[in-house]
């Protein structure tokens, strides 16, 4: 795929998950990916992100800044949100907090098959503990 | 520039910081930027960069993963090191540290004009409080 291309099918998967639209994720990652380095199947991915969506009802994957190339996609995602639960170790206190994640995607055959994640969980941690 | 040049020219900028050639930053940094949304100057960069490199003499950055297109470079480092001194508020306790930062550069002519930079805060100190 072209880096244009692979950042529409990007885009597509984002509104999948803000559109909860979980059920469709086996048309944008693989069977089997790696995860931070770890192996992950495509159902722990879900329960990932389900788990998050639990912690974090409002929770909007809004795409900050994207860069392509026809392998990979690197997303600033910025999030603002309320957590309800216990999101990355961290306890809620009810306010709505502003943070950032850093993900580098690398697809194979258009679907999802290896994610670097960075969250700003020092930025969290400092709005939650106000 | 294309992503192939932008790409060339964010190598040549890295090799810059592990040769020490702060003196030669002009060459890639704009005058004023952004970094992590507050402005600073290149002065204050460099500034930053020496700091890093202070407190941690042995100091590498390796591009584990690079992403680039007309505009843009995305840029996962890997970095094992040690610091010597206090970095990002956390104290050494003078064993080697492995850490990613996902950094994200806007060009303008060239040169960087604004930086995302976010860095695996979390795994450091996990590492450093051991």
């Amino acid at each position: 795929m072209t880096a244009r291309e692979l950042e529409a099918r990007y885009r597509q998967y984002i509104n999948c998950l803000n559109d909860r639209r979980l059920d469709e994720l086996d048309q944008f990652v693989h069977e089997e990916l790696i995860y931070n380095d770890n192996p992950m199947s495509r159902r722990d991915y879900r329960d990932l992100i389900s788990g998050d969506i639990a912690a974090i009802p409002d929770l909007f994957f809004k795409i900050g800044l994207l860069v392509a190339d026809d392998r990979h996609v690197a997303c600033r995602l910025d999030f603002h949100c309320t957590p309800t639960a216990s999101f990355l170790g961290l306890q809620p206190n009810g306010k709505a907090v502003t943070f950032s994640e850093h993900v580098f995607y690398r697809f194979r055959n258009g679907k999802i098959g290896q994610v670097w994640s960075l969250i700003d969980k020092a930025s969290l941690a400092a709005q939650l503990t106000k």
